[in-house]
């Protein structure tokens, strides 16, 4: 099986990696326009060739990893280029406009629209972990517009990875993600700058910090590369996420001015049900194991 | 030596773990209201004794761990009661209105101000961590304002506790943890608010959510009860710091609907270099291996 990867970071070289322990018959091309991210990977052991978009027309597999805004432009050319039987996936943030970019190409049907709920605040090859995909849940997008022979072998690969599956609407996708993941990470990085610039004179005031700033601002050591693309395609969302946050954090602000403790009170109190959903992420990670056990 | 650890939960609970650790002569008495939480601590065996305000006049060592509006009611009569060789120490998250409401008392010599940067988001007995001091800075506040014994006493506690010390003004103490602790919870427990209120009749959609949503909303998983009197006792600074981060996402809000991508990716291109100052944090920790390595 040759799998094309292109973008040789944090995501494609993690599935990389991973591919290689699942399928004993595959072989890694590496495509990525940042030469040393190439290299990188071939030391790593991630890939076992550099190669070129031209090279597509060999493909079995081709992994799309790279900024959301590079995926609208390099998507079309690479359904331009693979044969009929190569299944072409992603790992893209948003997926509206991707899946809206490519609807009427004639190889629509060699695409599945996917968006893995992996990652980690960091990027490039050497930040590729092996069994970053375990238990994780990918989602999929438009899965009736992929032909049906193509969305069994990306099952098939999926599974082996680990990972599991959620069928969604390309407009629902982007929508709720604005909330559980694009929303912390702008209020991460606001988070992270409100601090910095209060405590710019006196650094070692962050020997104050514990591991609850740390773990509130992890998400600020984010790559701006991947992520200003993400808001850039997903504004209409993310704008209405950040307005009920700013006006959920005035309203804190109003009860804690007009001494209002008991309110104030209560709306932590509302909110600390929070621990059953995150521990429904728990368990269903314990059922993921369960489920892909074999 | 006698210890009495007036509210034995995650705090009280975890500084009674390690203080019979570190000390083969220690002796701990539990006082606190919730009854449960005494029963708890004795079946854990934090505590030997169940105890009374009463009783502290035989204390060695008082160590206060109660939230900070009952500290303020507490720390008076404690001081009444204990005798000139007694030290009191507490664990409260603001310290400038409780060093000033015993300013003027008898006994202010016997106390020594402290706040140590430990925890978790859980509470109660049950909560209780070995080491949780371990590597942790305790800030100690108006150190000046206490007997040099019994600096040398908390001192030789701390140390043996694993704790590092920095010394600071009640009043920097309170401005600077607002930006490094206070705001962090406001931040997490409104970003829960508004991603529970939007998610509130779809509650798989949080299968959505990735470790990075998690780590974010970790601290509204906190305690109200504990969390309350601090934005109460803070209020002036807590207020100034919510300003601050609501006009830096409302800004952030208004480059991404003049489109303005350019400057949107520097407004995190910019907070990027968090990652500095949260790798000083684990540099400094890996120094207070070094210098509390005895």
């Amino acid at each position: 099986m040759k799998v094309f990867i292109i973008g040789t970071g944090l995501i494609g070289g993690s599935f990389a990696n991973d591919l290689r322990s699942a399928f004993s018959d595959v072989e890694i091309y590496g495509v990525d326009e940042k030469e040393h991210h190439l290299e990188e990977a071939l030391v790593e052991g991630f890939i076992d060739h550099k190669a070129e978009l031209s090279d597509l027309k060999v493909a079995d597999v081709v992994y799309l990893a790279i900024p959301v805004d590079a995926s609208i432009k390099v998507l079309p050319k690479v359904l331009d280029i693979v044969s009929d039987d190569c299944l072409v996936t992603d790992a893209g943030s948003t997926k509206e406009q991707l899946c809206n970019s490519i609807a009427d190409h004639p190889k629509r049907r060699n695409y599945l629209a996917g968006h893995p709920i992996a990652g980690t605040e960091f990027s490039g090859p050497s930040a590729a972990i092996h069994g970053l995909f375990k238990y994780k849940t990918n989602i999929i997008c438009e899965v009736e517009k992929t032909a049906f022979q193509l969305q069994e072998k990306a099952l098939e690969i999926f599974h082996a990875l680990g990972m599991r599956i959620r069928y969604m609407d390309p407009a629902s996708h982007d929508r709720h993600i604005a909330y559980v993941s694009h929303l912390s990470h702008i209020s991460s990085f606001m988070l992270g700058k409100t601090v910095l610039e209060k405590e710019k004179n006196e650094r070692d005031i962050f020997d104050l910090a514990g591991s609850g700033f740390a773990s509130t601002v992890r998400l600020a050591k984010s790559s701006p590369e991947m992520w200003t693309p993400i808001f850039r395609q997903n504004k209409k969302n993310v704008m209405e996420t950040l307005d009920e946050y700013i006006s959920n954090l005035k309203h804190f602000r109003e009860l804690m001015e007009a001494d209002k403790f008991d309110e104030v009170y209560s709306e932590m109190d509302k909110t600390n049900h929070i621990k059953d959903v995150l521990n429904g992420i728990t368990k269903t990670e314990n059922l993921k194991i369960q489920e892909n056990g074999k």
